[in-house]
């Protein structure tokens, strides 16, 4: 953005702005017109949604979704902490205890401006319009109305879950799973005459790192659930296996770690350590290295069983006290930290990073890293590849600053292509769709500027939209 | 910017390249029509300068400026600076010892080209063109011819600083004063039939912070002013209420604080470490925590006097300790660092921070901040705000980046509009003005782009221009 | 990059995209045609390359290269890194032993799609096309029959390395080398009747950093080459100061330093700590102390003999224990890490940074510091300026993220021109190429957005494409 040209600029004034719009949206038109046949080409591919935070049980029951609060504003942070941010309280928001829901959809209804040039508004605009059918535009006004058309719809059967998951054209979604998930609802689903793909992702965190609050109550869950006697390391490290095995069995491709201060260390005596770590014995210091070796550990045994390792670091959590006291986690104060990548990977790409048949998937929220530390990175190491823009930046300014700062040193190749990460099912295919939108203007913008031709971005266009994540998480092609 | 195509891009060598411009023109004014029309809508509104460093005294006086130089070049660190960057001697520019001002002005003509591409040649040449009418361009030829017709203008009692903020058509211009300031100025000003809203705003580092080199005498002086007994705590802190009703009895509706590295901290016994700050016998990290701990005081008084609260962070003062023992400070020495916000605000914001009535404005000079920090944050914490651009990010390029990496996470609502931060007077219109035409092509490029319509973008406008402001700052629609 | 605007943007699916893109190619045609006609009036100027790593014995002995393999593949660590990170293993790629040529040419063909949007691609199509006419695409199919081409053409007197260099009509060109080089192959090149300017840069880290493993052999060497008694300190400085004279005398106009993480520190007795470092006996931290020290200490000899200093700062080196063991330093390994300019170099500018006469040049890898540190920096300190994008930032949005993030703090006069930094000789020209076309886009937006006039455009092209570089330099013009 730069200031008007200051002079030859005068502009009869009689004309509208719409006319000038129109104007302005035809040159647009013009200029995105290779864009908008990228588009084409891949709008309508099948969603791979290789991670995320969908609730198995949804698919496991298939029971219609309540309410619009319910589905769109209360069980999404990106909605509740920018209401907060303006003074709406969370209580009112339903979050904590119980609120009218209606009334919960009036108060979001209101605040709908607050939301102008933000992504959870692209997002939301697209499910009420291509999803839901909603042709009224939301406002104060048109709340109750929007409310009762949203709950028609939602009591239908061709608004259940499976139904939407196969409407979606979803061809694999994973969830993501706590190591000591029963994996009941995913079994159910399995067990089922349904076809759709839905695949668990071994979620271990709570299992590995001694600062985890439940790490103790953990532990001694996971050794009942595999009944294995993990008093000695060797034995932990076999429970650990067992579970892997479980999540493999109902169709895992991978793992995922959340992590605020990404550390990896090699220890060479972790049996000697670990009783201290078991009894809540061990120091800070001890914990924090503990935790570095556990994700080379981690990182090995994918070597053996063939998972994929993702790590999602750089989200320092709950820093609002009275938010985490009073309402618990995942209510809109997590805020991204500095990462580096650089040190905190080195053990771990060090024992095993030179293996090319492990693949690990980084995931930032430190974009000063992209251009300096991740596409230097994966465009060494065999096994890194580089995650789509993650969280905030899942976004069309943050999207294209990921593809400006990460293609040109680590290529197309060393990317994971997209995850919509979310736990909004209704928003995947305006997610996905977003994406494509983005890929189709960067790969046209390139070959407008003459970097490559256009059926090179014909190519690119599909592997950025399903390819790549197909291959990077190993669901097959 | 990208390389050009390399096929199919040969082109008519006769063609003149005024000829091609005018058609890059002409396709220029197509594609920013709309934005024509949006900045068509807000460049004459009122200004509103809510954070500056203007004089009082000049509008309590309302003496003719000097000249030339002393009003465009000697006072601006931002020129100076770059003729000190390509070899010119401060001495030469009339800083520290006096100089010839049509001396000094001959040497900024002469290095003009210098400034090729800042704001700071922007800025004066809408100065020269569009405040003091010189239709001439600025040259070494042209020096003398231009320094007198500046002189001429200034003379003229229309030139007068009164007269030109009418002119100016400012709303409300905000000050920036120490905390022992007698704010006498403010009265004359207050007193006269003027009718001009010039108020000032609360700077208190100099009585907060043990580090400031005059801090002994300041809190002295604080004691004096104040009629206090501040050997207690309870004293110290009714002593600034006592400085902080004074400003707001003058029109204040702010406060500001200058630092580089942010701490915020809550002593449990401020009142027994605040002897030994105040003999100077406490250790220098008990004077951080202190400093830390009074940021938070001042956060809590203005819970009480609804002053909203400022913070500048991230600036290394005076790095060149030859121009500081030689020139003193402010002479372009001072060099952004990074900024920790996060672990920096965490005191302070679990104390306050869930307080909607409490406003808080962040500014900083570390852009890794904006989409990483600044705009998570801002978009859960209720008292958060987000400053404009500052320092050398209020430029055309330094706009968009601000554009592009907080509004997408923190939305519009939670900006503070905008500051033009000067104490160059005659600039202010020339920075409101590049901020809104920055502001109407970012909003044409989002109407563009689909992110929302033409209506919902002319409101914004309105918003960014000016209503913003207003409301963060509490001066009123 | 954003989505494409939602709705009236059906688009004529009849229409091929061919068309589109010829639509697409005309409008950017025009949107460029300014920019076109900037770079049509610096693409032919000479090449000035004042930082690079080619090897002088090229022009020394002035023999064929070899092959296309040995030419393009196996030295250029862009390349292989690339091949390397999507699973080639760098034995095949000839690297740390030998592989037939052909068969290393071939794999690199096969895997040619790795490089789409990366700046090797453009280089490497520019050499194919522009200077050895190869006018088949590569790719797996063709790998053979390029190879034998490219085979005939380098076997041809007309493509060795003088005839080369004379063809790209290179002004000037800087090798980098080891102060305790013999400088032999730039005698042979002055002694010879051939007038091409091949100079030396003098690059002394090998001599003081008590660090580099080499240390102690080093400074041996230096003592024996110089014939000096370098048993005290004094003794030491002179034998560098002789050793600066030599490559002074070479033609040599600069030194450069590549620092992992930048200190400078003034000791007052290095004499004292000179003996502790030459026995290998001084602390880590005296040995980082020391090295500080030897900065300033070259910057004070700068400022007697001339050379204009460079440092490299950033780059955290081989990275990967088992490539470094198994093949050695610059395959691929090193990252990028912050870099922290402003205390790093406190000490050196606080010492010698106010001397108009003493150049000093910054290249960085970590881009956040950009606008943050570098530009402010350059704008105030008399001997500095940024040197252009460096290695993974010398690409198309590389350098757009330079020009968007520098001029408008520091300005187009304390920018250092373009370096091409390579050891790939052919690919000279096809750098210098691809800056020129990104500094016409940045002007040619600059005047379309107002900023300054097409007389100022044509100027400050034809200082950034060359003028520049020869000043910073001193080359002369």
């Amino acid at each position: 953005m730069k200031p008007l040209p200051r002079q030859g600029k005068t502009f009869p004034n009689g004309e509208s702005f719409a006319t000038l719009c129109s104007k302005l949206g035809d040159l647009m038109q013009r200029l995105t017109s290779g864009a908008q046949t990228l588009y084409e080409g891949i709008r309508h591919l099948p969603i791979v949604s290789p991670h995320g935070h969908c609730d198995p049980e949804w698919f496991a029951q298939n029971s219609a979704f309540s309410n619009a609060a319910e589905l769109l504003v209360i069980p999404d942070h990106y909605v509740f902490r920018m209401l907060y941010s303006q003074g709406v309280s969370l209580e009112d928001l339903g979050i904590g205890h119980a609120a009218d829901p209606r009334e919960v959809f009036r108060i979001f209804a209101k605040h709908w401006h607050l939301f102008l040039g933000t992504p959870s508004r692209m997002w939301i605009s697209h499910v009420l319009q291509e999803t839901l059918g909603i042709m009224t535009s939301l406002g104060a006004d048109t709340a109750d109305m929007i409310y009762d058309q949203i709950g028609e719809k939602l009591a239908r059967d061709d608004h259940r879950p499976r139904a939407l998951f196969d409407r979606f054209n979803i061809a694999a979604l994973a969830t993501t799973d706590s190591a000591l998930d029963s994996l009941e609802h995913h079994q159910r689903v399995k067990d089922s005459a349904w076809s759709g793909r839905v695949i668990p992702t071994f979620r271990p965190d709570g299992v590995l790192d001694p600062d985890d609050p439940d790490f103790a109550e953990n532990i001694r869950a996971l050794a009942k659930l595999t009944q294995t006697d993990i008093s000695d390391f060797s034995g932990y490290l076999a429970a650990l296996r067992q579970r892997r095995a479980a999540f493999r069995d109902m169709g895992a491709t991978a793992t995922d770690h959340a992590i605020e201060v990404i550390w990896t260390e090699w220890l060479e005596d972790p049996d000697t350590l670990w009783p201290r770590v078991q009894s809540g014995a061990a120091s800070a210091q001890d914990r924090i290295r503990f935790y570095g070796h556990m994700l080379i550990e981690m990182a090995q045994m994918s070597l053996d069983d063939g998972l994929v390792m993702q790590i999602h670091a750089g989200s320092k959590r709950n820093t609002n006290a009275h938010v985490m006291a009073r309402f618990g986690r995942d209510k809109g104060a997590d805020i991204p930290v500095q990462t580096d990548w650089v040190r905190g990977l080195e053990a771990l790409l060090n024992r095993v990073g030179n293996r090319a048949d492990f693949t690990l998937i980084l995931f930032t929220l430190d974009e000063a890293t992209y251009a300096r530390t991740l596409a230097p990175m994966a465009g060494h190491w065999p096994c890194l590849r580089i995650g789509p823009p993650w969280w905030f930046h899942d976004s069309p300014a943050g999207i294209a600053r990921y593809f400006d700062q990460v293609v040109e040193t680590a290529g197309y190749y060393n990317l994971a292509g997209f995850n919509d990460d979310t736990r909004a099912f209704l928003s995947i295919p305006a997610r996905h769709d977003l994406w494509r939108r983005a890929v189709a203007l960067h790969l046209a913008q390139q070959v407008s500027d003459g970097a490559f031709d256009v059926s090179d971005a014909t190519h690119l266009a599909q592997e950025l939209a399903v390819g790549l994540a197909q291959d990077a998480y190993r669901l097959g092609r």
